[in-house]
């Protein structure tokens, strides 16, 4: 019980750290800090820094799953939600960021798996007619993720590209889901 | 002369250091030696590590926008462009990935320059009836930029995502293509 308690400490000191520094920058003595725990049992518990990051990035990753229904046949809504999710959990993205640049974890096993049950999803609304069949299902859910989290303060072209935007938030996504809706739209 | 062709060097040394470790994971021992010179001339050419990176990232933009015409009038083809150039100089795009998560220059005169520069063009377009007038310029660029950047590895949803794709190069980038035609279709 008490080792279970000081694991939950460790992952949200290292998932701060993590976030703030990326794998490379991230100490383990900070986290040992910021824990209250001893260095030594971040190794007991997690192995190595890296196996630490990818223990981080794959619980946050199966919590954003968790809580964001795919939904093939409402990709808009989707985008939304991913949107909100996004705008509220931007350390997720950051995670997410640093494993891309870092080459580090990029495809842990929450995503890999979410990833592979979503495509034939996708490939059977596009089937019904529901969404537009000419975009590959892997392009589609680029798409919606891209543009979802490009507002994210961990991706270059939105928030970080305006800094002195008067647009509004509930603004940029609804633009968002207007955006993909229109690729998704089936052909007439 | 010889100061020039020693600046070129440390310029092209520290491009690829800072592109593969980012700006703290970048080491002046490394680029001066990969540029052959001694490490003090770094800092007295350059400043600091930070000063050298912002100068890298502000050359590589401007090339990248000198490179890339801007055309408001045919964003798709924008987009199929900066695709293309994407693929050619991942490097680039790792950069600017860094710059954002780091928090580092990510706002270098030469694209804040551009990006000032673009808004009214694409409003213009909009006034005009030429592209679509619901979404704000600044989510019209945002949107072009990150779905033509997408499937470059310094980003998380494309290429890194679907490492066993089969898709084709070509495919991805006509329906990059498709995808901005979709979103900056004027409403009939």
């Amino acid at each position: 019980m008490a080792a279970q308690e000081t694991k939950a400490r460790i992952l949200a000191a290292a998932f701060q750290e993590f976030a703030d520094h990326g794998v490379a920058g991230a100490r383990v003595d900070r986290i040992a800090k910021n824990a209250a725990c001893n260095k030594n049992l971040i190794y007991v518990y997690f192995d190595s820094k890296e196996n630490l990051f990818a223990t981080v990035l794959d619980h946050h990753l199966a919590d954003a799953y968790a809580g964001l229904e795919f939904t093939p046949q409402n990709l808009p809504d989707l985008a939304r939600r991913v949107f909100d999710y996004a705008q509220a959990n931007p350390d997720v993205y950051r995670l997410l960021a640093w494993a891309t640049l870092e080459r580090t974890a990029a495809r842990p096993p929450a995503r890999e798996r979410e990833h592979d049950r979503k495509l034939p999803l996708i490939r059977e609304q596009q089937d019904a007619g529901a969404v537009a069949g000419t975009v590959p299902p892997e392009l589609i859910l680029m798409a919606v993720m891209a543009l979802a989290t490009a507002w994210s303060p961990a991706f270059p072209f939105g928030a970080t590209a305006n800094p002195d935007t008067e647009l509004e938030t509930a603004a940029i996504r609804e633009a968002v889901g207007a955006m993909v809706e229109r690729i998704v739209r089936p052909e007439r």
